[in-house]
């Protein structure tokens, strides 16, 4: 039973694609990862959780609306009262939309930053608030290729990915020489999981011969990037198969 | 008295600052120049457009809340019903504001968002609204350092500057093939004018050497990204003073 | 007859496409361009002094290796003590190839950096020679989308081209606040010229529909650099048809 | 006695800073270690392969001048030949100089190159010619802040670095589709060792408390590179200590 003492660790957007790769990684590393998620996806982040304590893990499961102020400062004290205190806060959410500009709604430009960028900087905000006054901590922004570049068609998301990117930056700037490490990442290309297997054919081929980000190959590099001591920081990390065009 | 049939050139966010360049320097090669901003500064607009015509041009007031869809497309049916066709759209509003994250508040966060992202979205989408089917006509987006570099103390302002960056990005990419040119500008330093005046006690000093960057010199560069012919077209373009630290 | 006093503008590697756009156009605005290349192509560059100089302008040939150091040196000092001093240099040396890293011989890696990257500093340091005690002057460096994009089989050229780039961004941090612009360009797509004409099929039918960088059009842009006063300077400027993919 | 099958890393420029800390750590990966630099600095190189058999690694010193085409594919063959096949290259070289760009002779600016790009070609390019076939290796170039950005003084190192950067991106996009992955790291900061103690006053202070890069730290992330299975591969990574501005 969580004590309050346990490191821990939260990732935001906790899916069923590259957070359930984070949720494995970190668990093996010995903290216990809190899922949090829209609320309805609850059902399917027990699920994830069932399977890290599965491996001898420990995790927990949140329902939380990542774009309500006061529901992610609740989050995170709830979790450094009665779990423990915040070693990682990975911020995960994506909201890829594809829509020409001269139909792209504003409710639409509206909820896509609300989601990757807006409920971003509640994470990031709400992490360094616990972590700056111990004087370290690590917080990860989980970017795209959108994150670096706008195109044809994707105005909006672009637009909030480079919005997120921004504030990953300023942030890593600020909040370096306080001891927290900030790093943004750039995922380039489709990442294994549900998402991927349910809308695209050849997703099993494509993994057998690593020509799709796998889940537990990204993090990885995000436990090592976890793992930098602080006289050798990364704060920008770019990630793709090896026959990814970029 | 406009019959619909001059070429106009709509500049969102026409200040005491940059605007009054632009305002001025666009009605100096003809183009009819609607000015608009917030209701509340409507008396200040009057009297730049009273200079403007001071000088020979025509020049229109309009009061608008850019972050309001509706308010932003009535504008630009109004402009194309009453006074002519738009040549030229610039979207020229800042929201600069300096606080560490810690301290950054989810309605300044947002607010800033709005701003300087959203009504950029809400004006440029508007602006291809009308331009594409007549495969030509010309939008600026106004940039700054944070457009490009996020810094300590800049979270929310780096974020929707970055956002704005992508959009007129995405924009440019999408559009130019359509006949469109899209223009990103990074304005790196002081702009003359009202605030700078009232704010830095060395303006008329560091003008005099042409240290800070002048409304109308910045308004030339404009003009000649909007006589660009097709075949050489700019997308993004900084300036900045001589003696400014880049 | 030249007597020391005319305004000069000095184009080095002043070929059959870009160069001579750039040739006409300062020639216009009423500058004394010296055209300068390998001297075994001093017939062609007659060719185009002569063109110039039938439209009213004034116009010298130079045959001169810009690999050199003596003789770059030389150049700029028979310029300055016989036409006059120079008010604008532009760096125009090109050196596109092809090859996949492996099959790039050393001869070829060093050849495309002399021609691409040492030219050009041997021609901006000698540029900076005169102009720094005059406290003004232009100095631009065309660059190209290898300039800031390295890709398969274009290693040797895409490392020449970043490193002029840094030439270029160097000096211009380093000569602003001595009063000199120095600006690089990224030029993205065929320009029209004797060599489009001669490798390419449908150059004529592009050039009726703007579908391929026009010289003149180009040199505008220069030009319009070149006017920039020096409270509002641009120090990267990049051009492309309204029809290219970037 | 290496019998040609043992897995081999070389560290070209492996001096008493970065070079000494891959080392340690690419040995205690179980890699037999190839140390090469210039020959007149063999003996330092030998101390160093001696440290790394001290702790039970393997290691090799070479003297070689990297900028030799012949020197530089006769060493990797003796390795390929004599010792095992390299899975591991990296190019650590650097060429810091500074010069005002007036100050920069043309000797200065081409062995700068020379050098930091021209050597960097020659150990890829050999590199890739061994490690092509086999479908798999890793290169790792060495970059600082000087790779992504010009600065007053730094006309000759800047320009060097970007066109190694370049050189390296080039290779990445056109060799991860053969299996070899290809990095450009990015250094930012002082990084402790002989010429840090010689130079700097506050060392050992700046080491006490991270604020200097740590040889070993930055080889860590060098390790968590090659391991980073091609699913996931990272082409640029920067590394600065906590306390460092950027």
């Amino acid at each position: 039973m969580p004590d309050g003492t346990q490191r821990t660790c939260l990732i935001m957007g906790a899916g069923i694609g590259l957070g359930s790769g984070l949720a494995r990684a970190f668990a093996a590393e010995g903290l216990t990862v809190c899922l949090a998620r829209r609320a309805r996806n609850l059902p399917e982040l027990e699920t994830l959780a069932e399977e890290v304590r599965g491996t001898g893990g420990t995790a927990h499961a949140f329902g939380v609306d990542a774009r309500d102020e006061a529901e992610v400062a609740a989050l995170i004290d709830r979790i450094e009262a009665d779990i423990g205190p915040l070693e990682v806060v990975i911020f995960n959410i994506g909201a890829n939309v594809r829509f020409s500009i001269r139909d792209t709604t504003a409710r639409v430009f509206r909820k896509v930053w609300e989601m990757a960028t807006f409920a971003g900087f509640l994470t990031g905000r709400e992490a360094a608030r616990v972590m700056v006054p111990r004087g370290c901590g690590t917080i990860i922004f989980t970017g795209a290729t959108a994150s670096v570049r706008g195109s044809a068609g994707f105005a909006a998301f672009a637009s909030a990915k480079h919005g997120l990117r921004a504030l990953a930056q300023s942030m890593a700037r600020e909040l370096a020489p306080e001891g927290v490490h900030v790093v943004h990442t750039v995922i380039d290309g489709l990442v294994d999981g549900k998402f991927a297997r349910e809308n695209f054919a050849d997703v099993a081929e494509r993994s057998a011969e690593d020509r799709i980000l796998s889940p537990d190959d990204i993090a990885q590099s995000y436990v090592a990037l976890w793992r930098q001591p602080r006289s050798a920081w990364t704060h920008e990390l770019d990630l793709r198969p090896w026959t990814e065009t970029f």
